[in-house]
């Protein structure tokens, strides 16, 4: 196989064919942090669980309620129980979200959160983007097809209507286990032509797939990567005024989604 | 909290309380690359399953049998459904970590595969280290207390009776998403204290801590990293050879665990 057929196979779009088409009817939201989870919570009235959906013991936490016809659920990994910070990155987001498609088996995942953004790519604080496509930048394999699987492309669902109806920025989000950059993290950011930096897309992207299950990614933007602020200072400065505007983007995108068929977004 | 009680609180052992010891019956061995686990299920007699453990699509493989009156279990997440190549990485062995804790309920989890080594701490191509610590050096968080949730140290399960009985070495693992090393890997990987390197350790045992079964790591060493040969080419020309030597060792393993309680690892 040539390296560009690989690339253009792995970036394939999870396309819904006639057979797959289907209304939407269950949801699935997940979120890193209580912080970002919160005022969707709200927005959509959703009810705290009684944890019963997941293992004993584990800090995974449900809200679920019925919002204009849909079942939705917004699925948070809850605080580390060691240190009570929100359980962020890939590892928690993968296992949470794996776990949840096989209790739930939603028809549409929708990743929300926070993302850092690149001012040179567009990005601006308070923006909110639907990506198109989802890479790693922090998994460097250098041995020949280990290095694609590492990068982990992948388009995101195609969503040309809701783009249009929302007005959403569209640009590549690229994840990575840290909040930092380092110099090789940039390097493959650049190579991933990525707008956006976040922790936990792309291996949202890898579960989805495969568990066969469209996932679509809304990523507000809290800091300026290539800006002049330290990345975790802004974000901490930025986090309740666009985690408040992440609320009301994911609360429209559901209004949208709300009586749809899949191939109807 | 000071920053020593909580580093202390985060590396605590997972220790084994008098209600909580038993007769290990049943074992769940995970490993990343098929070269790895081929000679463990060849030594140990173990049969392909039919696959209907793991969710219909997965490319996860379990290996199973009867061993020296243990219930074996290797687990192998398989061939990447777009690349073709092992699904090595944090992501996968957490996925197929969790599902396979889920569903068969394990006494013990040993991770068993290759790592890189340090010469600087000792270590030699084809050594088998028994790992007291892991932690993660590719998750850098600069906010207090997420920055310790990031590196993700562990204590291993306690096995002085095993290392004393196998005479296999004792360092730190250190855990990443890369084949290859760059400055700030380095640095954390000193901070680490780490003797070993390899692509999946901390986070299998995030997931046993998650879940709260004892977890050990067999680690094999491939590749000197701060040695003059290129990661990447080193590692594939030892692979053969080290992987009989981590199979010997794992099967050594196996033959001390049978019959004993965990107390008396």
């Amino acid at each position: 196989m040539a390296p560009n057929d690989q690339t253009s196979e792995v970036t394939q779009p999870a396309l819904v064919s006639n057979a797959d088409d289907r209304r939407i009817s269950t949801l699935l939201i997940t979120i890193a942090m209580q912080a970002e989870a919160m005022p969707i919570v709200k927005r959509l009235d959703l009810k705290k669980d009684d944890g019963s959906l997941f293992p004993e013991g584990v800090s995974w936490v449900r809200y679920h309620g019925t919002y204009k016809n849909l079942n939705v659920n917004v699925i948070w990994p809850g605080k580390d129980a060691n240190l009570g910070v929100d359980s962020v990155g890939t590892i928690s987001a993968s296992l949470v979200t794996f776990a949840s498609i096989r209790a739930l088996k939603p028809d549409l995942i929708i990743n929300a959160g926070t993302a850092g953004g690149f001012k040179v790519k567009g990005a601006n604080v308070g923006d909110v983007y639907l990506p198109s496509d989802v890479a790693f930048h922090d998994r460097r394999i250098p041995i020949p097809v280990f290095d694609l699987y590492g990068v982990g492309s992948r388009k995101t669902f195609s969503t040309p209507e809701l783009l249009k109806a929302l007005n959403l920025k569209i640009g590549k989000l690229s994840t990575g286990d840290s909040l930092d950059m380092s110099p090789e993290d940039d390097k493959s950011i650049i190579a991933n032509d990525a707008t956006l930096k976040d922790m936990e897309g792309a291996a949202i992207a890898y579960v989805a797939d495969l568990l066969k299950v469209p996932a679509i990614f809304v990523k507000a933007v809290t800091d300026i990567v290539d800006g002049d602020k330290p990345t975790s200072e802004e974000f901490l400065q930025n986090l309740a005024a666009v985690t408040a505007a992440l609320g009301e983007a994911v609360t429209r995108v559901v209004d949208f989604l709300s009586g749809k068929l899949l191939s109807q977004l």
